[in-house]
């Protein structure tokens, strides 16, 4: 009894991704590719200060999703999580507009007193998913900090105001990214090796363009001489959770699956689009697979992981 | 039925105080003036950053002993506190020595949060004692950091490294306070108003002392024009609590209420030791008052409080 190897079995493959879409992609490939060939370069855009702390959002959905400890309901926080402390901290009239779990808080805190200690991001995010017991390289897209803003017709608002605590609600003019932030080595490393790199389902706007973004992903990225793929946030017309179906529109793009792959432009090699917008599909500029893209539970996710990656393999072999 | 207003009934009242003995008389102090005429000063000699926050031990104890919510087992942290937030520190990795229950935690997180939004000391503890409904005026000694140092045969600890970390172990050759630190304003205001002072039985070194040495504190207090009263942190030659006789014998003092009022030498006017001592209690350098000065439960703490304002009034009006 023996099964064929994948044509990418011994592909090295980078994944960029941000929140929960993101989370639920990467775990899926992280389900079947070796973990030393695997790197996830993680948003760090929408990274904060808060009640002291500091807190990675995307970081922390992507760790707890590939170490299974993910709040299947919320699509962030942490499963079986309670919430004693911020139950306080509202009883003393501090702020709780950020939930921050009980169990939760135990990642800011350990994460914080690393950071004060002087380490790097990276190595507080590889110390914490070796204590989560996630075998595949997890990275921040950088060291340094690189806030995403959010330009609206009133404001400019820092990322977490505006997504949370104004519930994304205010109509995005433009997203300012900062200028002159460089990936870490490890970064530069893992796509400097990449076979193939998928861009997430993710926003295209706030998860995925902070990472290219970031000197020198996207050039490094142009540059991969086998397949750059990237899959579709936009399921049904729709986004899955989030602002970006909102922000399309607000930017005054058409909320297709076929804008989205337009944005990326010639930085894809491949696009994965969901079956439910078949029809919309029309002058796709790169090559494109049409599938079951919406990751319901863990099954999905392995499914169009799969899918995805074969999709990717035959681009990079052709 | 009238009841004949004690001497002290009009009288201002200021209360230095450390940790849980200075805590316990506060409080019944606090039980008996009237709330506008009463302000503990308290140390902050012991505050430290962990974790990203900003944690003020003396000043929580006070806090919490005055708000009725303090640990009665312990003699720091609160009652019913839960310990979820930590133990997940612990699985991550991240330092456990300070214990933070989830309930303390919300107190150091918004005070952190307070501060960072650069909010005074002095505010930040303000607000807290609204939302604990804690009527007298609770100050930090003052609104800049000033941390003791504890100088052993091997080294310079700091103080929660030597006191928590170490457990008081480290025999103490001397104990460093900074020099330049200021009182605040309401600290000032407080001493400038003051007829009685009560130096609460903490530890003399690192509980009083650090109050005594912020400028102005020490030359205000020996400008008062009626009576400073110590109250002895010795009962039957030991410390109830902590490490204050321990380091009486390293620093070459005898361990007796005689040697702290001695300690304290013309700083003060009157000195409360226990009957348990008065065999020992001899060529006392200023007017005494012996009773039983162990605070087992709330009663205790009122009646030894209405004796130490008694006799501070007394020889305030003689």
């Amino acid at each position: 009894m023996t099964q064929e190897k994948p044509i990418w079995h011994n592909f090295n493959v980078v994944v960029l991704a941000g929140g929960v879409g993101g989370a639920k992609l990467a775990d899926g490939v992280a389900r079947l590719v070796a973990p030393e060939r695997l790197t996830i370069v993680v948003n760090t855009g929408d990274d904060f200060e808060h009640l002291g702390l500091k807190i990675c959002p995307d970081l922390d959905t992507v760790m707890y999703t590939l170490a299974g400890v993910a709040n299947p309901e919320t699509g962030w926080g942490r499963a079986q999580e309670s919430w004693r402390v911020m139950t306080e901290v509202a009883h003393l009239g501090g702020p709780d507009w950020f939930r921050l779990g009980d169990l939760d808080l135990a990642t800011h805190l350990v994460r914080t007193h690393l950071l004060r200690q002087g380490e790097r991001l990276t190595a507080v995010t590889r110390h914490l998913c070796q204590k989560f017991n996630i075998s595949p390289a997890i990275l921040p897209m950088s060291d340094q900090s690189a806030p995403t803003m959010i330009e609206t017709d009133d404001a400019v608002l820092s990322f977490q105001d505006w997504f949370v605590a104004q519930r994304w609600q205010p109509s995005v003019r433009r997203v300012r990214l900062p200028e002159d932030v460089r990936a870490s080595g490890a970064v530069a490393r893992a796509l400097e090796l990449a076979d193939l790199v998928l861009l997430a389902p993710s926003n295209p706007f706030v998860s995925i363009d902070p990472i290219l973004n970031v000197y020198p992903v996207r050039e490094m990225i142009m540059d991969i001489p086998r397949a750059v793929v990237a899959v579709t946030p936009i399921i049904g017309g729709q986004a899955v959770k989030g602002p970006a179906a909102k922000m399309m529109q607000e930017l005054g793009m058409p909320v297709t699956a076929t804008a989205v792959a337009a944005y990326y432009g010639d930085l894809i090699d491949g696009f994965v689009y969901d079956t439910r917008d078949e029809h919309t599909v029309t002058e796709l500029p790169v090559a494109g697979l049409a599938t079951d893209t919406w990751m319901k539970d863990v099954p999905d996710r392995i499914r169009l992981a799969q899918e995805v990656l074969d999709f990717a393999a035959r681009l990079a072999t052709e």
